[in-house]
C-alpha cells in the first residue's frame, strides 16, 4: 500500500536541505512511500540530485511562500495562503496526502493543523505529544504546551489517545498512564488534576492507570504515557532539555580545559558515547499533534537528516496503524461508557472551568 | 550578638547523627551559634561526645516524640504535641529561638510552620523557596510546592520575597526576577501568569523585572529568581532532580561495566568531580519557608553534616539580615504603592480567583 506524506520543505533551520536528505534515509526505510514536497523548486530541485533518491517517489509543489519561524500562530493563520506548511496541511485536509510532516515554527503549525484539518468528532483540544528517551526506554508525553489550561475532560481525552498512540506506534502492549502531580498520594495536587484522578481510577477511560507521578519519573521511564496539561508540560519538558544542555556544556567545557583533560577525554569517550546514543534526539524526534482530523507530526527545527527521517518514520505509523480511527473509536465506547456510568458523569459535570 | 537556633535533632533520614554533625561544622563557621535541640537525649547525648562540639552553645529539650517522615501533614497538625519539630516550631513562636531548622517532612513543617509561626501580615501565602545550582552560580526559585493553586496576588508577593531573600542572604546586588512560562512573548501563558507578568512590569512590586523564563532557563542561571506556583514549581525541580539522577545512574552503570571502563573511570575523574562540585546539593541545601512570622529552614532529608551546616547558614544569615523585617517593609511600601496606583488595583481586581 502506497503512502502518501505531504512534507513542508521549507521548515526548520536547516531546511530545504536535511528534509530532503531525510527524505533520502525514510526512501531507503519505507519503500511504499511517496512524498509531495512543498517548497521553492528552485533551491529543492538542485538538491535533489545530491542525494540517493526515488524520484519516482517524489513530487515537487512549487511555492515561494513559507512560515517564518517567529510568525505568531495568528498571522499564519490569517495568512500567507501559499506558505509551503499551510499547502502540505491542506493536502491531508483534501486527501492528496494521509498526513503531513513539518519541522517549521510550532505554534503556526499547530494553529495552521487546527483550523485546516479540525479537532476530531468528541476531541476538544488537540495535544501536542511527544516521545521522549528515558532510562528504560521511551516514554510518551501530552500536552506539551497547545493548551495552557486545561479541564478534567482534556485530560482524559490526553490519556486515552496517549494510550492509543503508545500502544500503537510505540508498540508497547498495555501501556501504563501515569497523571503529572506534585506528589503520589491521591489528596496532593490541584483540584483539576484530583478529580482526573479519580476518573481515570474508576471510569475505565484507559486499561492501565498507573496513577499520579512526579517530574523526578519522567525520564526514569517509571510510566509509558505521561499525561499533564500544556503549561505544566511544556515548562517540565524544557526543565529537562535544559538539564541536558547543561551537562553538555560543562562537560565540553571540562574535557577542552587543556591538554591533559582532552586526553582524559579520549579515555571517557565510549561512555559520553553510549549517553549520546541512549539519548539521542534525533532517535526520538517526531511529535504527534493528537487529536486533529487528520495525522499531522512536528519534527524539531534543528534535527539532522537522519532526526527527520524518524519524524516521517512517525507519519508512516501513524497511518499504517490508522491512529485516528483507534482514537475514534476509543472516544465512542468511552462516550457510551459515560452514558452507563452516571457517578463519572456528575464528576465531569462538577469539574472546575 | 547570640543567634539561637532551634533544631529538630530528629528530621530527616539520618537524624540525630548528621544534624549533630552539622552543627559541629556550623559552630566552626558561626561562633555566635546556640542551638536548642529537640529530640531524644538517649540518642542524642551520646552523640555529642563524638564530634568536636562547644557544648556550651548547646542545649538538649527532650522529647521521645517526633514526626515520622510518612505522616500526613493534616495528620502532623492534629498531634503529637510533643514531636520535636513541633516543639522546635514553638521555641521561634515564643521567642525562645530566632530561627528554626528541621531535615524532616517538608508537608507537616510547613503546616505545623504556618499554624503555629502564623503568616506575615500581607501575606496570603507563604511560599517554599530553594537555591538551586545554575550554569553560573545559584538562582533562587519558588514556590516549590506548598501552594499548588496560585493567584496574580500569590505569585507578586513571592516575586518581592525572593528579591529580599536574593539580595540579602544571596547576596545579589540588584536581582533579577523571571516569571516561568510556556514562552518568552508576553501573550504567552494562561491568564495568571499573563495578569501577574504585566504587574510586575508596570507596577514597581520588583525592582529588576527580567520578563518572562522558561524550563531551559531555570538551570542555565537567565534570572536571579525564578516565580512560579506551587505545581509547576514543584514539577520542574523534581524534573530536573530526575534528569541529575538519570545522568549519575548512567555514568555509574557506564563506568563500572568492566575493567577497562573502570580504567577509564579514573582518567575521567577530574571531570566528574568538577561536576560533583559545582553542582552539590549540599552547598545548595537550606530551603527558606519565605512569608512566615518567623523563620524557618528546610533541610533535605537526605544531608550528611555538611549539608545540614549550609541548611543552619541559611538560617543564621536569614536572622542577621532580618529577612522578614524586609519583607513586612517591601509589603508596606507595596501597599503605598497599590493605593496610589489605580491601574494595577483594578488588573489585581479582575485576576481570576
Amino acid at each position: 500500500m502506497k503512502i502518501t506524506l505531504a512534507i513542508d520543505a521549507m521548515g526548520g533551520d536547516k531546511s530545504p536541505g536535511v528534509i530532503i536528505e531525510g527524505i533520502a534515509i525514510a526512501q531507503r526505510r519505507y519503500p511504499e512511500l511517496f512524498c509531495l514536497l512543498y517548497g521553492d523548486e528552485n533551491e529543492i530541485n538542485p538538491l535533489l540530485k545530491q542525494h540517493p533518491l526515488d524520484l519516482s517517489s517524489i513530487k515537487v509543489v512549487h511555492t515561494d511562500e513559507y512560515i517564518p519561524s517567529e510568525m505568531k500562530p495568528s498571522a499564519a493563520v490569517r495568512g500567507p495562503k501559499g506558505a509551503s506548511m499551510r499547502l502540505a496541511i491542506e493536502a491531508v485536509a483534501n486527501g492528496e496526502a494521509q498526513a503531513v510532516v513539518s519541522a517549521g515554527n510550532t505554534g503556526a503549525y499547530m494553529a495552521l493543523s487546527k483550523l485546516i484539518l479540525r479537532p476530531l468528532k468528541g476531541i476538544d483540544r488537540p495535544a501536542i505529544a511527544a516521545p521522549l528517551p528515558t532510562l528504560k526506554g521511551q516514554s510518551l508525553m501530552l500536552d506539551l504546551g497547545a493548551n495552557v489550561e486545561c479541564t478534567t475532560d482534556n485530560l482524559l481525552q490526553f490519556a486515552m489517545m496517549g494510550e492509543v498512540f503508545a500502544r500503537e506506534v510505540m508498540g508497547k502492549k498495555s501501556p501504563s498512564i501515569g497523571l503529572l502531580n506534585v506528589g503520589v498520594e491521591d489528596l496532593k495536587g490541584n483540584s483539576t488534576t484530583k478529580t482526573t484522578y479519580n476518573l481515570l481510577k474508576t471510569s475505565g477511560w484507559v486499561e492501565n492507570f498507573y496513577g499520579f507521578v512526579e517530574g523526578n519519573d519522567i525520564l526514569h521511564g517509571t510510566v509509558d504515557v505521561i499525561v499533564t496539561d500544556g503549561f505544566t508540560g511544556n515548562i517540565s519538558l524544557k526543565t529537562a532539555e535544559g538539564t541536558f544542555k547543561l551537562f553538555k556544556d560543562f562537560f565540553v567545557s571540562q574535557f577542552t580545559k587543556n591538554l591533559w583533560r582532552k586526553i582524559c577525554y579520549l579515555f571517557a569517550k565510549s561512555s559520553m558515547r553510549a549517553f549520546k546514543n541512549q539519548f539521542d534526539p534525533r532517535v526520538n524526534n517526531g511529535a504527534p499533534f493528537l487529536g486533529l482530523n487528520g495525522i499531522s507530526v512536528k519534527s524539531h527545527g534543528n534535527m539532522d537528516g537522519l532526526g527527520i527521517s524518524y519524524a516521517i518514520g512517525v507519519a508512516v505509523d501513524m497511518v499504517r496503524r490508522d491512529v485516528n480511527k483507534l482514537i475514534r473509536d476509543g472516544l465512542e465506547k468511552r462516550q457510551q461508557l459515560h452514558i452507563t456510568d452516571d457517578t463519572s458523569c456528575v464528576a465531569i459535570a462538577s469539574e472546575p472551568a
